[in-house]
């Protein structure tokens, strides 16, 4: 398994009038916490576009158990549980400073080649970088 | 059933650098849509939270088939399938001008006592507004 | 003097938790604004940018005189009181449905060609559009 | 003078279609700027929210100079120039990893006593903590 854990403050921008983070914004965390991970395995997400691969989002769930709050420090745990192919699917897990889990989900995201907008492998470099995360049998 | 569509115009602050719509921003798009159908039968989301209640999201999940571009109108067409009893759910989709689907999703929210913080049944007068739409055997 | 004014429905996602709009999304409203006035003279943004024009920011000026609430359906003013050559400089000012005044600014755009990446003058049929509007003498 | 600089990572959601940020994040950016600045002198502005002082923003001024792209990693320098008394002046610059100067601008925000709604003093504790960074001749 591939994991990483990001830290975000929760910005007053994040929050909406009920006095905690408006529920779109979990997905901005996810995207954070997908992109230190992928820096985190030495491929930032900006290099694969220049590779011309793009990796668009096709599913996103959460699920939303306790409230984030204003200028709280978040702990966005994401993990790539299995090796990716075609696609990956992403797992988040949401805590903020005492260990409360906030919000759990995941999204499926595909690796797209820009030129022809169409799906493509996962690219050998980036194939390369993650295996030694997953245990081949 | 009851159903709504609301049109949303896709505007600059929408769009991230691949072009599109931001993933994230379909949520936004579901609120819009879901508090456009509270108004229609004659609830507006404000009402309800001058009532004391509010309608927290505790499950989102999305689908994204096809991009959503700057400056396209889109239809999002929002629909509760059954009377909601504590929870509702609203079910989504949205199309661009020419019909496409570009995206369908769901979110689950729970009818909640702001001042205890504890769910609560569906208000009476927001029942009776919504039980006309269900066909009761 | 050019002058259009757009009506936006303030939504659950731009306010925070003081409980009023977020300060930047009065930017954001802006967009709105200018992307109507453009479609209302017949050049849709989106036009301009298929010319190979862009028109970047260059300067934000906005003041905030009273707050705007969720739900609430503001008149956004938005007018160009001079013929642009390089650059435009768009007033805007923000009401409620009482008509009171809550937010006035201004932004400066630059036309740009995309290609070379440098200021342009305004294209001839956006200048031709415009013309009609300001008392030439 | 009163000075801090934050670092803040560019995110895919900051961007918009012209592969840059999108101007009215900018003001997000400064938002996180203020409230690391607060916290740096020992009073994190929820601190302030808690004796009941709110701190809204009434001017917000802001020059574009570069573009901001995403993943880069900004320094936003904040600034006090002059003691505050019932309003604060925040001065920005924003610079990429280059060291080129992306932005500048400035905020004015009031003191708010929250239960009243009106202008008040900054509180004695801030006033304290503050005035260590002032030259008083």
């Amino acid at each position: 398994m591939l994991s990483y854990t990001a830290q975000i403050r929760v910005r007053y921008a994040d929050t909406d009038k009920m006095g905690v983070v408006y529920y779109a914004n979990y997905a901005v965390f996810y995207e954070v916490a997908r992109t230190e991970l992928f820096r985190h395995i030495g491929f930032p997400y900006s290099s694969l576009e220049e590779q011309g691969i793009a990796l668009p989002v096709v599913e996103l769930v959460s699920h939303y158990h306790k409230s984030a709050h204003y200028d709280e420090l978040l702990n966005v745990q994401v993990s790539i549980r299995q090796m990716p192919t075609a696609k990956v699917v992403f797992f988040y897990e949401i805590r903020n400073e005492q260990g409360d889990l906030l919000n759990d989900g995941q999204t499926t995201l595909v690796f797209v080649n820009m030129q022809t907008g169409r799906p493509t492998r996962i690219p050998a470099d980036v194939r390369a970088a993650m295996e030694q995360y997953f245990t081949v049998e």
